[in-house]
């Protein structure tokens, strides 16, 4: 049986998933953060291996798989060839974005409509029925990445300053990011936030604090969701200009901070506002096989209902499993 | 003569002023930017050495100072001795924050006011007639910032994102700023942005670009001018606040950004409009000597009106001379 392998990057980790062509799935692996650019080479090299280590882990003889997709940013062909090797053989390699494999597991293979990302940044791509792609943001966390969990984080920082400032009103933010950070003292953030200690992924968790104290009701927490949550339909309604779609357009909201129901139901409402032709609407995949789908298109395998139906079960009994 | 050195260092340069008790400036030195938290150790002891070096340079003896007062972020006492110890000797050498130096040379040894600075970072600071001084803003560019330089810069880049995202307004500010980082393309600030040639000096430097395109009407370039202004004003309302300020406060702009009439006529509507209590005050002092007048004091020596007169004449004729 031939086998796939797709791997998935980004900045707050790495998933492998190994698969036959029938869509029975052999193995899930887990590695850190691989976006090269804010990781750098090493690390990312090493969370890619231990994301395919833990994917092979019960194959003993060495494997040659007949494609390997790989949906990493910040990581090109060289660096992936240098970490696959000790591992394993291959006959195709293709390294994707990662708004590509999105779209692929979000809306199918074929899929129209719009696929929405935040998870440590952010980006909308969109699919019309010519087939062409059109995507809007990921522009990383100095420029873009608006609606991500690093922009909620950063936010978040910024919400204590400018109540330590005066500027600001008082929040529960405070309290709960400065204890996160291990702080005692918001003033001591000066000293942190230029040191390396306040890196991307780090910052990106405190989202998930923002997302806590929001549900609890604190105003500036909720006020940064409703920020948040209006950039990333703003970025849908851009990127479906973009790609000139029109009237029912399915929608799908994915990524880690697409987990937290407060910022969900936010996000629908901006949606009904700012794009009534939308249609608010679940992931076809789990979102982290959309590297293993496009290793699949790139092997001639076609997504026939019972594959997809094998893919989805297998998957999800490996996951209870582990 | 006892003499004094006064060093003020920033993301942007270095400036050095050696003078005599009497007020006679004797020499002016000028370096790159050496806040050493973002350009690191030894580029900020480089552009100290020059602005030192260019200061002392038509002394040919080994010169004593009787005090040193240095006002440069991210600089340790550690780090200026050894960049010190090659060039000079002293009695007294002194580490003082930059917002002290601006409200020393803002509003004088003993004035009661706000001073607002916006260079490459910004921040505002007050003293009452008690003498009590409060700080707002001066948290860098990752959490704070707003109003700087580096602010305007950074959302001046933004807006191009926008604009090509289909998310904001065309604007010729896409032209203007890629035709100064040398790309072709704004495309190609995604693989710019994190390759650290846009780094905190060269986005502050931006901003230059963004004042005249505000100047020549561009939408997207004066909407980024009113939100730096307006933060620069909730700021100061912020530190007038602190500080406990009543009425007929004198409030001084100071700073690279403070130099355009664009942004400062803004500046003044909304400190009418958000401080009716403020009073528009130019500096009491060129604001770049505020590290000298802190020397002065340290030293002892009391600021009498012959003083003033000689530091601000003297000052002048050297950089006419220059």
């Amino acid at each position: 049986m031939e086998l796939f392998l797709g791997i998935e990057g980004g900045g707050t980790n790495t998933r492998a998933v190994l698969a036959q062509a029938d869509g029975q799935i052999l193995g899930v692996g887990w590695g850190g953060p691989s976006n090269a650019l804010f990781v750098g080479r090493e690390a990312a090299s090493k969370a890619i291996k231990q994301a395919i280590s833990q994917a092979l882990a019960q194959k003993r003889e060495r494997l040659k798989c007949k494609v390997i997709a790989a949906c990493i940013p910040g990581v090109n062909k060289e660096l992936l060839q240098l970490t696959l090797k000790p591992l394993m053989e291959w006959e195709h390699l293709i390294l994707c974005s990662d708004t590509l494999s999105a779209l692929q597991a979000g809306l199918g293979p074929e899929g129209v409509g719009v696929v929405v990302s935040s998870g440590t940044g952010s980006f909308a791509i969109a699919r019309n029925k010519k087939g062409d792609i059109a995507v809007v943001g990921g522009w990383g966390p100095l420029l873009g990445d608006e609606g991500s969990g690093y922009y909620i984080g950063l936010l978040g920082l910024k919400a204590i300053i400018h109540a330590a400032d005066g500027i600001g009103p008082p929040t529960c933010l405070t309290r709960a990011i400065i204890e996160r950070l291990g702080l005692t003292n918001p003033l001591e953030l000066r000293r942190v936030a230029y040191s390396g200690v306040l890196d991307r992924k780090s910052i990106a968790e405190l989202s998930q604090v923002v997302m806590v104290m929001a549900k609890e009701g604190d105003k500036a927490a909720l006020s940064i969701i409703k920020k948040a949550a209006w950039w990333l339909v703003v970025m849908a309604r851009a990127v479906v200009r973009k790609a000139g779609l029109e009237n029912e357009i399915p929608v799908v909201f994915v990524g880690g901070v697409a987990r937290e129901r407060v910022i969900v139901e936010i996000f629908k409402r901006y949606l009904d506002k700012l794009l009534p032709g939308a249609v608010y609407t679940p992931p076809l995949f789990p979102i982290e096989l959309g590297s293993l789908l496009l290793a699949y298109k790139e092997g001639g395998i076609s997504l026939k209902e019972s594959t997809l139906h094998q893919v989805k079960t297998t998957y999800s009994s490996i996951l209870k499993s582990i």
